[in-house]
């Protein structure tokens, strides 16, 4: 844990005192988003420190030109950056002509900023002397409605204390913003219009060479405590801004207000021409609710995301904080509305990384999306990679595959790759296998095998032919062996059979010749179009199954584990826990020739093998390397402590598995990784999820079957979650040595609990 | 090969007929340079085709900020690149108004151009007609002095053919020139001063952060056929240029001769308030002795060179045109009068690369210098590294090494690294052992042990402390092993236990310790002093020796041959026979990943341990690794056909030798590698000269005694070559069936010809 400033609050992440050293971390934790944009918590009012601002769009990207020293052969010309769009919550204000600027306040008291995950709002109040000695107080709260996704709102409110003072409000957009994340330097946005209608301001933009245009927009409302003001705004316009000048005196004690609806209509859902009206039309919707009714909207909305979303936790505030504010970003970064969005890995909190698709969407994201939402959006979810099926196999040609084989991109944002680090790029191809492996949890957990025919064996057939002509036979070793690659462990590179990369592309081509013959089976007129489309043949799937057959695990008997590469036992293994913590993040201390040479695991590897992949192994398999990798393992991707965690919990180590859903739950808002000021790490947010559910509570699904093995951390008094299992809404409810199942709607279901058969009724709570 | 147009001649690069598509290759391979300065073959007249200008000044750089993707720690913040220096050698040329500009000429015929390599100028005559029809002929001519290396003089003569023409010439001075290879466009220079002084004129710049202060500077001498025409010049000035104009009417059949002294002068050897004055004393001896005389002190002084230095060929055109474009570019390179300057890969040919010293110069260059050179040439650029000793230690102190360990820079110029590929700065290493190959391979031909004790030494010590603590105890393999590394053959990253590396890390530490043994018993004050000074003691000597003595090494049972990493015979081995020739050169037509999961080979590697260390390999195991290795090895690198020349040569196999010599030494002429628009590749061309001395001569050094196994390629008429051995000069004649010894000097020699003694008495030609 590197920061403890965030208030326990079992809804609300709470900050209190003003410090400008916290502001960037605070810009994260305090995000907020609606699925389709999001921004930073960026003040609203001018602020003169240190600051990160940031405003996205969902699917608005700009392909910024690649950096690297060396060029490669196969990099892709351009990375997918996530866009820092025109600003609109901005609000100058002055007070008696001097504009306050918490960074130059005399003195800041009472500040306290507020986000309320159960409403879904970013509430700031604080009372700040300024310069001139004006004392004021300020309340703002604003939201980004998840009922019109293109609409946010603000409401700031300012109360001279110790005189009567003039308040102005500017309320402004300003389209002249720059990515902290570019690699030339360059803009990204050009303005296309400045533009007022009244009291309504509009810029029409376009992204450079992506061409996405963007009309950003604002109207506001100015009241006198409660009484609204008439007032005519003074209109400064230049080449990329727009602002209002309202003023207004208030006599010491009175509330000035203005209330601001702002945001982004893009082309993306407009005509180009139309983004003035579609504005327009936005504008005078909320003007004609006006901002309590749109509050209370956002809180039914929200009411209604965490009526399933939910997972309560008592007896443990942190633990509950932690897990709610993880949902609620999932929720707040994608709602599964359009299949054209994903999974950003910063979500809408920061530009790090670029692109907003990774394998996290199909290893980590998945199974939250499944069992909190409807099925459907997992299907949006898996219908995304098959759209970038063209795209993933012009990649794979260009780096020397033939015969429509596919390799997904590491980080994209339209299909193509973004990525430009030959070990991640060329070589960390088990982000492959992820594509196969979501496929599979899908039909297992959802029925819907028809998805099978429809879009994934089409998948799942370019994925095996990458498989079979990535391995090559080692006369060596008289096996198939995969040479030149980087498994999820990223501290190692460029190493020869990753287990974990030949485990799944075995069971890739293994899965998908089982899905061949049961499409061939059941569905034989995809079967005959699919065998068309792609001109595969028998011939052709026997030898991918010589691959599979034939494919080499390196292994240590010594240990009897499975090892995960050649040669790591010429590593000298030294535990974690033997290391001095001036050493650590080693990312950050360390060399990387350092890092590579050294037995230390970023994240799960074999391990995250055996998580896909329980049911081949026995406990006792897992046990023993879990006990081998996990005190070698340094946990410096968000992406490691849920795994760990779930398997600490099969293996009853309820302490430990305590200890890692702590760090997984509670990585930002502790900043475990000292980073938090990049921006919040978003998809590993699924991984808490599931370290709860499918950890704690031990869900599984084989056969059909829905199957619980609920545990409960001695910190905890209960806990309890939902899921929506083929559109059955079971909620689990756990306690010390008691678990309650309550199953909505009708017909009743079978569930196994502790290996033993448990047939639930409809509304009838049944205790195990 | 590639390219063809450079016509056969055994002391000249000649080119015929213009032809703009040639421009830039030409602009390499007709470099000149001085040691101390270079430039590429740019016109002297504007021209507007496609051009790369260069103009070089040795050891004068520019810390461009480092480029990389994802920054990895260890990273050097700049890369140290050679700079385009302000230009020089500019005549712009009117003929009745209208520039000269080959690009855009109605006609240019008898367009020739000449690399005199015997008297080291530079010449170029054509015919053109203008596009306002006059016919002119021009003869330009210029070198850089080795005689006064800040001086280059250009003759350039106009004679208009078809009509009377006022002919201007405006040489001129600019310093507003910016780098082809440049990081992020950023300007190198800033001009300081620009003046003139009658008819001289001066800039005075200051490279950005560096802050080497040059002056460049020119006057001219205008003629009218053999006249001497007193002209007072027109004078344009802006902020970073100076021209001088001057006109002159020739009728029809006269020749207008402008001469242009002009060059650099340094704060590197004068006072920076002193270049003015410094460049005007260059100009006026200049001036004293006149265009002739000074390209007769060229003449003579290339002349002193080649007698020395000269291979001559019978029979053989090219491959004697190969072999002097060699040794004519190694000394236009260094000439081993600087101990600041070393041996760039591009030397002023071109600006690829970026810093001055690579391994090159210890394993391929070293050997060049002692034998054409008085031996202190050898020990300055040895000098050079023990200068660089503290910057080699704080470098890998950088990756976590301790005690005064050092690791080498892969690219430098001032002995910090310029590099930052991880997989090349981080895990290059084995260039480390190239370091102190050179020590010994420098002492054991010159004898000159003093070095160990006054400079060596300590350089080793260093070393072997890297390579003890770069080393691990592999449990598994009970053994040390070097894991992450990458070898000579940079078509393999990160691999372990480089048979290369391994080798040199166990054989560096064995040498400095019998060499620690050397001075403890002969130099005793030395012993005590570096004792000292480095803290080292037998305990420590005992722990290194553990490691040499128990390093391993891969091998193959079944091949019989050591293996280049672990691992190695995983792959698919395919000559490079079966390959189709549309696939080559790889790193231009493949990915990455799939060079790097390959068997192909760069350079020698296994090989080029065998050449370090012939003598502890049987030639049978040579053979059985050379036939090995060779045929899965595509010579990607220029450093590759100069090692396989020698060792076919030591196996017999002179056709094949002939093969990879005619590779070698017309790489560039013949453009092999499709490249040779960036700039020459200087280093290897030491190793061109290897291969004919080292290859086909068969000589060698050993326990003081020199030996020749001297042969000869069927295509060959005779060669000879000239040595200078612990300063004494033997001429060695080599025809078929027939070799000559003639030896310089007093006293005589016993050398070994084909094992036998052979007495070599001073000016008595002796034949075998």
């Amino acid at each position: 844990m590197n920061q403890d400033y965030i208030k326990p609050d079992n809804w609300s992440i709470i900050e209190e005192d003003f410090d400008p050293g916290r502001v960037k971390s605070s810009e994260s934790l305090f995000s907020i988003g609606n699925g389709a944009m999001g921004q930073r918590a960026n003040f609203e009012e001018h602020y003169s420190g240190p600051s990160f601002q940031g405003s996205y769009i969902g699917g608005v990207f700009y392909p910024d030109k690649t950096k690297v020293g060396w060029w490669k052969n196969g990099y892709p010309e351009y990375f997918a950056k996530v866009l820092n769009a025109p600003n609109w919550i901005g609000i100058n204000v002055f007070i008696d002509g001097e504009a306050l600027d918490l960074f130059t306040c005399k003195s800041v008291n009472n500040f306290k900023r507020e986000l309320n995950m159960k409403e879904g709002y970013l509430a700031r109040t604080f009372e700040a002397t300024l310069p001139n000695g004006t004392e004021i107080e300020v309340k703002a709260l604003r939201f980004l409605s998840i009922v019109d996704d293109e609409l946010g709102a603000i409401k700031y409110e300012v109360t001279p204390l110790n005189k009567d003072a003039k308040i102005s409000f500017e309320p402004y957009l300003d389209g002249g913003i720059t990515n902290t994340d570019a690699n030339w330097e360059e803009r990204f946005w050009k303005t296309h219009e400045v533009k007022n209608e009244d009291d309504k301001g509009f810029i029409v933009s376009k992204t450079l060479k992506t061409e996405f245009h963007v009309g950003t927009y604002m109207q506001s409302e100015i009241f006198l405590n409660a009484e609204k003001q008439e007032l005519k705004p003074e209109v400064k316009e230049d080449e990329d801004s727009i602002a209002f000048s309202y003023a207004v005196n208030a006599s010491k004690g009175q509330t000035a207000v203005i209330i601001k609806y702002a945001g982004y209509v893009t082309d993306m859902n407009h005509e180009q021409s139309d983004l003035v009206v579609a504005a327009s039309a936005v504008l005078k919707n909320a003007l004609d609710k006006g901002f309590d009714v749109l509050k209370n909207e956002q809180k039914d909305a929200w009411a209604a995301i965490w009526e399933m979303a939910d997972i309560t936790i008592s007896g443990d505030v942190k633990a509950q904080q932690g897990i709610r504010f993880n949902i609620f970003q999932l929720n707040q970064t994608y709602l599964g509305k359009d299949e054209r969005l994903n999974i950003g890995p910063k979500g809408f909190t920061g530009e790090k990384y670029g692109g907003s698709t990774y394998w996290d969407t199909e290893a980590y994201c998945i199974p939250f999306y499944m069992a909190t939402k409807d099925q459907k959006v997992a299907r949006k979810l898996l219908s995304y990679r098959y759209n970038h099926l063209e795209k993933a196999q012009e990649n794979a040609a260009k780096l020397g595959f033939s015969n429509g084989a596919a390799l997904y991109p590491m980080v994209t944002m339209n299909g193509e790759e973004s990525h430009n680090e030959w070990e991640i790029t060329f070589e960390e191809i088990h982000r492959n296998g992820a594509m196969v492996y979501a496929i599979h949890n899908y039909v297992r957990y959802t029925g819907d095998f028809d998805y099978i025919p429809e879009k994934g064996l089409e998948v799942m057939i370019a994925i095996a032919r990458f498989w079979h002509q990535r391995a090559n036979f080692s006369k060596e070793k008289n096996k198939y062996v995969i040479l030149g690659v980087t498994g999820p462990n990223e501290y190692e590179n460029n190493v020869n059979n990753n287990w974990y990369t030949n485990y799944l592309a075995k069971w890739c081509i293994e899965y998908c010749v089982s899905m061949i013959d049961k499409v061939k089976d059941g569905y034989e007129d995809d079967y005959h179009r699919i065998m068309g489309l792609t001109s595969l043949n028998e011939g052709e799937i026997a030898k991918w199954m010589e691959v599979a057959e034939d494919m080499y695990f390196p292994r240590s008997e010594e240990h009897n584990v499975f090892l995960q590469q050649d040669g790591f036992l010429d590593k000298e293994i030294i535990p974690v826990s033997d290391l001095s913590s001036n050493h650590r993040p080693i990312n950050q201390k360390w060399s990387w020739d350092r890092i590579l040479r050294s037995c230390y695991i970023k994240q799960a590897d074999v391990l995250q093998g055996f998580y896909f992949f329980e049911d081949h192994f026995s406990k006792e398999e897992m046990e023993r390397h879990f006990d081998f990798y996990e005190p070698i393992t340094v946990h410096e991707s968000s992406l490691s402590p849920c795994v760990h965690s779930i398997q600490a919990a099969v293996l009853g180590r309820m302490e430990q598995a305590y200890q890692f859903y702590l760090r997984t739950s509670r990585l930002d808002l502790d900043d475990y990784n000292k980073e938090v000021e990049q921006g919040c790490h978003i998809t590993s947010m699924a991984g808490t999820w599931m370290s709860i559910v499918e950890g704690f509570g031990g869900m599984r699904v084989q056969d059909g079957q829905l199957s619980f093995k609920p545990q409960i951390p001695e910190q905890w008094d209960a806990y309890s979650f939902k899921i929506n299992f083929r559109d059955r809404i079971l909620k689990v409810d756990v306690s010390s040595g008691k678990t309650n199942f309550l199953l909505e709607g009708e017909g009743s279901l079978e569930i196994l609990v502790n290996d033993k058969l448990l047939e639930v009724h409809p509304n009838q709570a049944v205790s195990v």
